[in-house]
Parts: C-alpha cells; structure tokens; sequence
C-alpha cells in the first residue's frame, strides 16, 4: 500500500485523525528508563504500543535521535511499528531541503534505511530538490507551507504578488509538484485562518498540523478549517502532551488516555 | 577560536578560499577501496589528507553517510580533521530548519556529537528556528539563500515588495539576525550577478558558494562578483571534481593537484 492509502486506510479503520509524535527527550523520561541502553526505544515502543489504535500515523522527528546517536533505535522503532501495527504508516519527521544529488541520499536515508512511509521537506530550494522523494512512488512527501513557530511569519508571510509565500507554496504544491498524488503539506495549528486557506487552494490534499498540544492550538478551530468534506483530510500532530502526560511507571497508560482524549475531542468536531 | 576566527587565520595561512566538500558516494569510489567497512572514512581521509594545506574549509555532506548508516565514519573523519590538521575549520552540510526545540536537538547533533565548527541551516522557518543554533557562541551558522539548482528560482526568485526573497533573505540575516557576528550566507556561483548583489547586500559577511566544479560555475566572475575588498569573503565549494578527478589507487594524488589548479584558478582573481 501507498502511504496516501494507508493514511486513509488508519483514518477509517481507528477513526483518528490525530497523529502522535514521537520526539523523545530522555530528561523527561520516567525514572526507571533513566540509564538503559535502549531508553529511547523502550519509551517510544510503550508510546506506540498504548497508542497505535488511536492515531491515524507516527511521526518520529529525527532531531531528537540524532543528537544523542540514537539512529538504531530509530530503525528499531519503525521496525517495530511496521511489524506490530501494520497499516499504521510512518512519517520521518527530517524537513530535508538540498540539491537532487543530495536529495537522493536523503531519500534513501529516510525510505531504505529507516523504512518511513513519508517525509517531511522544505520547499525553500525548490522543485527539482523534491523530485527526488517522488521517484519512490509509495511513499509520501510533505511539503512545509505555514509552520506553526512564531517566526514562521518573517518568510512565510512575505507578499508575493498578492499572495502570501505560504500561499503560493500551497498552490504550486497542489497544482504543479504533486503530479503523482504523493503530496501533503504541513500547516500549524497556531493559525486557524490559514489552514482554511490553504483547505481551499488546495482541495483534498493532505494537511499534517502541528501544534494541537503543547504548542496551544485551538482543536475546534483547527478541525473545522481543515477537515475534508468527508471530514478526514487532516494529521493532527500532537507530541509532548502526549509522551509525557505522566512522569512515572504509569507513563505509557497516562499517555493512551491523553491520545484516547485527543482523539475524541478531534472527533466531536468532524 | 571561533569558526569565523578560523576561518579567516585558514584563508591567511593557507593563501585559499577553496572549500572541498566531502560527498562519499562509495559507488564512486576506486576499486582497492570497494567492500572496507570503512570505505568512506578512508576515502574522506586520504581527501583530507592530502588538500588540507589547500583549502580554507571542509564540508561533509551529512546525506552521503547517513544514506549508508556511516555516522560513525563522519564523527571519526571530523575528529581526524581537528587532530591532524588543526585550524582548518569544518561545515556540517546539513542543511537542518525546524522549530525551536527541535533545532537544540539539531545544533546538539552537530556541535556536541560531530563536533562541527559551522552548519548550513535553511531559513524558511524564520529567526526563532536559527538562534538555537546561534547560542552556541564560537560556531558558524550558513543560511541558504540563492541556491544552486535549477529549481532554486522558484521560491528564491519571488518577488516580495520591490526585491527577490533571496535579497530579502541576504537583508534579514546581515541586518537583523546577525547580531553575534555568527552568519555566513550560501549562495550557488552559477549565478554571479546574483553573488554580486548578495555581496552588496550584507558588507563583508563571508559566502559559501556551491557549484564552481561539477556544477559550472565560473570561478573568474565568481571571484570576482563576491570577494570582499580584501580579497576573502568567499568559500567557494568544489566536491565531486576533487573527489573524482581519479579513479584509482592514485586518486587522491589526482584530488590534490585539482585541488591545487583550482585553489590557484580562483587565486588568479582576488
């Protein structure tokens, strides 16, 4: 299966549009992780164990293992996933952005070696720079268009010949790059107008929206302005109120109810 | 020192604004290298080895070892560079954007684990997604800005009030984000008008220019539209014409006296 099937295969099957992220931090891991070899893995395994039914994708955001040299337990959390919950894809959360020749390494790094389903990209270099993700025609490539940090507006917000630049990245994503109906787009949560805008330059495309959790976005808002017609269309990104809802032994029970409460307060909204 | 410190006492020293970029693509590689387990640090090594005194900078591209599993290699190789030939500072190619938080997690990997002096980091994210980086005072931050590939005009060449948003880039990053002196800008030499008016932009702010071998780019109105009054300013990039100017037990010999014709092509010009 592609990842757009998968996606909305998980959409239907565990009536979800909420995606959990996977940023771990071992310094707000429970105590009795602290120390093991394999801390990042056993706490995002329990993570996904106690979620998987819940969301519609997982999106490891790679930073958080790189820095701490943690690349095998990424390939082993996917692994994982893949192998226990089948049908719920993989999003690796990277937001590369280089010339095609380095495009195909990275390709490479988050489709072969990690086994993701999708990945995020930055636009910023242009067409050519994300071609190369398309030439692997299962997978997805989610473009960033609106982010939802606060300096998201110094670039994203500039005029472009009466357009905003997150608008025509929007447009030129839908109408021209997605040729093969790979694509997505990221759009923050922080800005319920614009994810309306850009539900309707759009169409049906794939929105991945962060910023529901910690990052204070309104779930009603955000729902409403994004949601399809047949009110899916939407991966709604939460991550640390999720993975570190309890502080204990209890964390991964703490964390299925936060996912179990998200979910259902998406839905009230659908 | 810091990295721009190091970079000028590099250009000094040794009489160079060549930067060689380290691209490890092992099926490049000359056949007695084929099958080590660590080809492309033996590889990168013998570069490095035998240019160091020629360049200015180093730059590995982060794709090329993650794509084969080999952050080892590019955490022993980058070592290698600091103990043996001291004062030659090096570029983590690697292009990173994200969000605050996540961006700590990115500047950890390539400060504290691969030891970078600089990183190449994409602005579409704006301020806040840069000063993570920025915090860690004694290094380098290189922001794209006019790339290049072809499809670097897509977003870059967008007009926004009066100016391209390459300009705009230039101007954000030398007037406002720059205010720790840790700013370099990349912008690609098959443009030199476009080098010019970067230059004109940001005063003396130094530039890392991709593609002057591979790629096209002519050294003479590269020079010549970028340097600074003194003659610096620049890091002009050349990966693949070094690496693979041999193709066998010789080829690092080969990669040293292109790296000589074209450090001193580019000398010509100052």
């Amino acid at each position: 299966m592609t990842f757009m099937q998968s996606l909305a295969a998980a959409w239907q099957k565990n009536d979800s549009l909420l995606c959990v992220g996977l940023d771990p931090d071992p310094a707000k891991f429970p105590a009795h992780l602290k120390g093991r070899a394999d801390a990042i893995f056993a706490f995002c395994q329990a993570i996904v164990d106690n979620t998987a039914d819940l969301v519609c994708c997982f999106k490891p955001q790679i930073a958080y293992f790189a820095a701490h040299r943690a690349e095998d337990q990424l390939e082993a959390l996917i692994t994982h996933i893949h192998a226990r919950h089948p049908g719920i894809p993989v999003i690796l959360d990277a937001k590369r952005g280089d010339i095609g020749s380095t495009a195909e390494q990275y390709a490479r790094e988050a489709f072969e070696r990690f086994k993701a389903d999708a990945i995020t990209v930055n636009p910023y270099m242009g067409r050519d720079s994300v071609e190369p993700y398309l030439a692997w025609r299962d997978k997805g490539v989610i473009l960033l268009c609106r982010t939802s940090n606060p300096g998201g507006s110094d670039l994203q917000f500039l005029d472009v010949g009466g357009e905003k630049l997150f608008e025509r990245v929007a447009r030129l994503v839908a109408g021209e790059w997605n040729t093969t109906g790979q694509c997505a787009l990221v759009v923050g949560a922080t800005f319920p107008a614009e994810i309306a805008r850009v539900r309707q330059l759009t169409g049906a495309l794939p929105l991945l929206v962060p910023g529901i959790g910690a990052q204070g976005g309104d779930i009603e808002a955000t729902v409403q302005a994004g949601k399809t017609p047949d009110g899916t269309g939407l991966m709604l990104n939460s991550s640390r109120a999720i993975l570190y809802a309890g502080q204990d032994e209890t964390f991964a029970a703490a964390a299925r109810q936060a996912a179990r409460e998200t979910r259902d307060a998406i839905n009230r909204y659908r």
